[in-house]
């Protein structure tokens, strides 16, 4: 895996786009290693990855960048420029549960998930042995049910202080504030133990079970202020019968919502996902 | 395959049914081919489904029915006795579009749907002449949009007069009148084009693609007055990303369905099915 | 959907060829609507496709292809223009079995696979009256196991006659002469059914019954003269268990051929495959 | 979850066993909580599961093994009788790889795999830390490429001494010796990283991604003297496309991997599987 430096575009859909922007690179010799576009016809707009061998071109990201702003200009292009030897910090927040945090430590050590993870916070301490045996360091602060503000305050304070890039929730069962929803904009990403927009809220393997479901599933979505609505980067489903009651359905979900999580944490860490109004496009 | 003759049985759970029901069996001679059992506990109801060698038995379905009839009184049996022997006759409605109705067609002709298909009705002409070519009565009874009676009112002559056992709603786009529904309280088979309980009513796969999901899927049910809310047989999904607009939406989601109904209709066709309040048993 | 001209494309890979491909079509006004990339680092091979609004070219089909002669040589590419505007004419061989010939017939009806059918041919005479029903010619061409020459010719002639572009084995069971393979390679698509490269050769799901294999599967690929040995389009399973039998095992196959080929027949109909060695990139 | 026994039950096809069966149980108030039979046409061989309330009999274990002696006898049942108040010993084996190693645990730990890990052998330290955290004794037994007798001696000497009831090779990479094989007869699985048939034998990965499949798969088996050809317990498959090289090959591969793993394991330590011959009998 060659250092690459990854450029994501969006912007109202005209003719020459892809051209362009490749002339750009190219004539500064910059080798594309991969490319993708996507034209939506509904909203009319365009969006577009390159990944760029670093080492193809004759300067750094600053210098890519500066080489694009002309184009930006003319063609109102949002701009995104990412460097893939730059690992992004990711926070991990959890709760009780451990399988979406074990899945993940696990895949961060045998490097499958190329990320920096600063710290882990959770409002439990059950998690700490395990986050510590990898060497991360864990954060317990709980969130009172009558008065979270103070945990909340911590919890964006650690936040800050660690730099993050990039926070996952991984079954962490707390509404985050709205302030910092937004201020980390499709920078937070949750898994939802439900195929949304099925059985949106609590319980949904409650909910299924009373529904008689054949199937289940879960959701990756970046948060927004509108708790279950953000824009989906992943589902998957599992198959279930009358013989799987509800605990059953617990079991079996937690299979898919690691694995689902997994992805769409991979999708934003390789930067392949643009968010446009509130759907997502990914680049495989 | 030999004849069979299959028993279907649900019950308030206590000990000793699949015993006792055996021991009716066993002792005239039954050989039992396949039994399933299921308890459930959150209803604390008890499901039971066996397969018994028609020729095993010194008398007929009747004669079964008989050597019931003490044990259906002791346990509060609900029975049901079919005869694998004794093809069902489901009366297939349909409109314009095709892909459920040729796929079932054609699977009926291959004999992997074991049935009587007695007519197709349709608010459409569209498909006569493929029917007839099956050799199936083709019958156009319009529904009129400001006055539906007439059209439902022949709708139901026609499937007295075939005896249908069962109704398949093949993509039929109307919704049956309340009264014919209950008649036929679970002989109706419908096929939704979503995974309920995800986009409700009109236009699935719009809403879907205005949600921006990342799988669609398809929905066998029961149908009962209240829309799409009835008992779940089956459902299955398709995996979908943003470069599927809703018209690529509607027709991967036509493998989904047609697969689905065929899967939900076969259950059915050979007694597989319990229903309890508004979820199923579905013994595979 | 417009109308549109697609483009694929395939060299040795080097610095610069989509930014020169795409400039070549920008220059002249070109519209890219799709557009799609991919280096095989192992082989160093460099594959793209580029959908193109031919409304916004000056020129048609021809003039696209003169304004790529040198850059062809300078990058020793191979190139492919068609037309979305011509259908392709796609010769079906099907012989008793029915599933996988009536779903691309349906298919087709409805407007879902954009072809022309210009006849089918079978050994057997079954499907004549389906076939001809949907209004497409249908040849008897027994092929008479002691000497196949003559059937062979004879079906050799009709694919001539009608100027196939392309010919769909829909689970025609006998092998084609290889000279007929060579002549129209990469142009004949079979769909087998195992999942390849399991249970090659007759009866797969005899010897997958015998295996206790967990999940079936069926193969859409590209015939070469080594028999189940060709590039593979598509691949799918469905899960089976131990009270499948070899008939369950064959209807529940069925669903998995017909979806599988349809599927990779729509790749290749949208020319979305390109061949390199043994294998495929297959651009969704 | 109540303390419940199973019962095991083989024998060859004939009347009134299922019935027999629960007549044993009844007559000494067994309640049934589950029960599953299946009749293998081909082989005329019949397999059966109950799973009963413990409190519901009037003795323990080895009574309702006493009251099944006679029956035994008269239809030369092969019995297996298990106590889910008794976890197994399930010893793991694991090599330098991680993935399916600490997803076991993480399920061990939260209650989902009901068993004992008395401990965990692995031929590399690496995994030291992490089965320690988990409070498990971890042994470090280094297989010599030129002699391994020894360190498969003492390997067979810990197993013995941990009274192992089964032994999971969570991708071990080192093919155990016959004679444990057989002494360990159907209790011990393994997961291989194909989809069996396929690709049998060395670095399965790079054969797929040699023959351009497009879905990659993971069987899990109980191991015998033949390599890749025990009896299949589970299976699944991932779709990859011709972006995915090698390394993604393995990457995707390992979320099958670790999933299948759990599912057979889980299977077997709840006492569903009965094997024929090569094949399996696996109820849900």
């Amino acid at each position: 895996m060659n250092r690459t430096y990854r450029l994501l575009l969006d912007c109202p859909d005209q003719v020459g786009i892809v051209t362009h922007a490749g002339e750009v690179i190219t004539r500064n010799g910059g080798w594309i290693s991969e490319a993708a576009h996507h034209s939506d016809e509904d909203s009319n707009w365009f969006f577009s990855r390159f990944e760029i061998q670093a080492d193809s071109l004759p300067f750094g990201i600053e210098g890519l960048q500066e080489q694009f702003a002309s184009l930006a200009d003319r063609f109102q292009l949002n701009l995104k420029f990412t460097d893939s030897a730059v690992p992004k910090k990711v926070v991990i927040m959890a709760s009780k549960g451990s399988h979406c945090l074990s899945d993940l430590l696990d895949r961060w050590k045998s490097g499958d998930l190329k990320c920096d993870i600063p710290c882990v916070i959770s409002n439990h301490e059950d998690m700490r042995g395990l986050v510590e045996w990898y060497g991360i360091p864990f954060h317990h602060v709980p969130v009172n049910k009558d008065d979270k503000a103070p945990g909340f305050a911590e919890t964006e304070r650690l936040i800050e202080e660690y730099a993050a890039d990039c926070i996952v929730l991984a079954r962490y069962m707390q509404i985050l504030p709205q302030a910092l929803c937004e201020r980390y904009r499709h920078k937070v990403i949750n898994i939802h133990h439900s195929f949304l927009p099925s059985f949106i809220g609590a319980r949904p393997y409650h909910q299924a079970s009373r529904r008689g479901v054949k199937l289940i599933g879960a959701t990756c979505h970046y948060v927004t202020e509108q708790l279950d609505e953000g824009p989906i980067i992943d589902q998957d489903v599992a198959r279930v019968s009358h013989s799987d009651r509800v605990d059953d359905l617990v079991r079996l979900g937690k299979d898919v919502e690691k694995t689902v999580l997994a992805r769409g944490l991979r999708a934003h860490l390789e930067d392949r996902i643009l968010v446009h109004g509130n759907k997502t496009v990914v680049f495989s």
